[in-house]
């Protein structure tokens, strides 16, 4: 799989604009839980995911964490990159989930190439708006729903991720991904335990029952 | 003041360009109240604020409300539009604030632009990065910060929007701007007067003592 196939708008690009991102491209190969780019301090460029998992994360000042959005094969992380963009006023950690393969496309052609190429320009509006859609959805998730409904959505999804059921995962890295504290998470891991829905060990989650998760996500009450 | 000085990008359009906008331009005088976008039912296309105010909101499915963001005199509304984008996946409703003013720009006229010439697709680039800031702001203070914070720091916004301290407005509407209920709201409003903060009476909340509101708003606690 090259570079080429997974960068969904190559065909628009002419030979020299081809020629200039390939020039200046960079491959890497990072293990899981490295930092690859770290808010504002960064101008790292666009991440295009050959394979592995990104995930974006806020931090609060008190170091809590938040996931906004996960990536995966063939996506392409355009926060990493938000220095190109002065309208982007926030900052996103993007840390390596799994071993995972990139590459990084250079800010500065990138930029130069939207500034004059209306195709690469409405690519790069159609990436922002995904994003902007999953924060959007995240928002309604922490506004409307209860942290029980978005632990067992977060639970399925994982398990849809991972294609199994026994995750391995501590409450302090759901903590992570949900904004919440570890108390809350083990709190509410043992009562979906005493209702037969997960099975709890050390370092892993088992989903016994993912029918009850799924009527408590989508319950409306 | 002409649509022509309130837009930002017209001298980068070309004179046919120009006439396409203009020629397809409505202009509309609304009431205070007046919803102009009902999320994903409408494609109204791109509202330009001549004189007024707007206010972007979600809605819960059992009606709860949460202020996205809000739009002044010159600032142009995107998502109102967002039918011409086909990875905006979310639904706003946007309701005149004040008496308002708007130009409204045909969302095709806008689109046909847009896929032709960068300096369009790339000013629609900072639109929504500009949004999605805001949005992301807004998903910091719900995260990490306690609603007496926010409120404090809604009083103060709306002090410095109306250049009065002597706010006009009810505890059901400062709810619904911050996603709350009214109850909260009046529980915590009757608090900050008992803490000499605000002076509480029908319709109105007085501002007495605004460097104590901003203490609390800024206490990282």
């Amino acid at each position: 799989m090259t570079f080429q196939d997974c960068f969904p708008i190559w065909d628009r690009l002419d030979a020299d604009q081809q020629a200039r991102i390939l020039g200046n491209l960079a491959f890497r190969s990072v293990g899981k839980g490295t930092i690859l780019h770290n808010g504002n301090a960064d101008c790292t460029g666009l991440l295009l995911v050959k394979s592995g998992q990104l995930r974006a994360y806020i931090l609060s000042d008190e170091g809590r964490e938040i996931t906004i959005y996960r990536l995966f094969d063939r996506d392409l992380c355009l926060l990493s990159a938000s220095c190109i963009m002065r309208s982007i006023q926030f900052e996103v950690t993007i840390e390596a989930e799994k071993d995972t393969e990139i590459w990084v496309i250079s800010p500065e052609v990138y930029q130069s190439l939207m500034e004059v190429s209306a195709p690469v320009a409405n690519y790069t509006n159609e990436l922002m708006a995904s994003r902007f859609s999953e924060v959007m959805w995240l928002m309604e998730q922490v506004m409307w729903k209860s942290m029980d409904k978005r632990l067992a959505a977060f639970l399925l999804e994982e398990a849809a991720i991972e294609g199994t059921s026994a995750l391995k995962i501590t409450h302090e890295t759901i903590a992570n991904h949900l904004g919440s504290h570890r108390e809350v998470v083990t709190r509410m891991l043992r009562y979906f335990q005493s209702e037969g829905m997960v099975r709890l060990s050390r370092g892993m989650v088992q989903l016994l029952d993912e029918e009850k998760l799924r009527r408590l996500q989508d319950d409306r009450a």
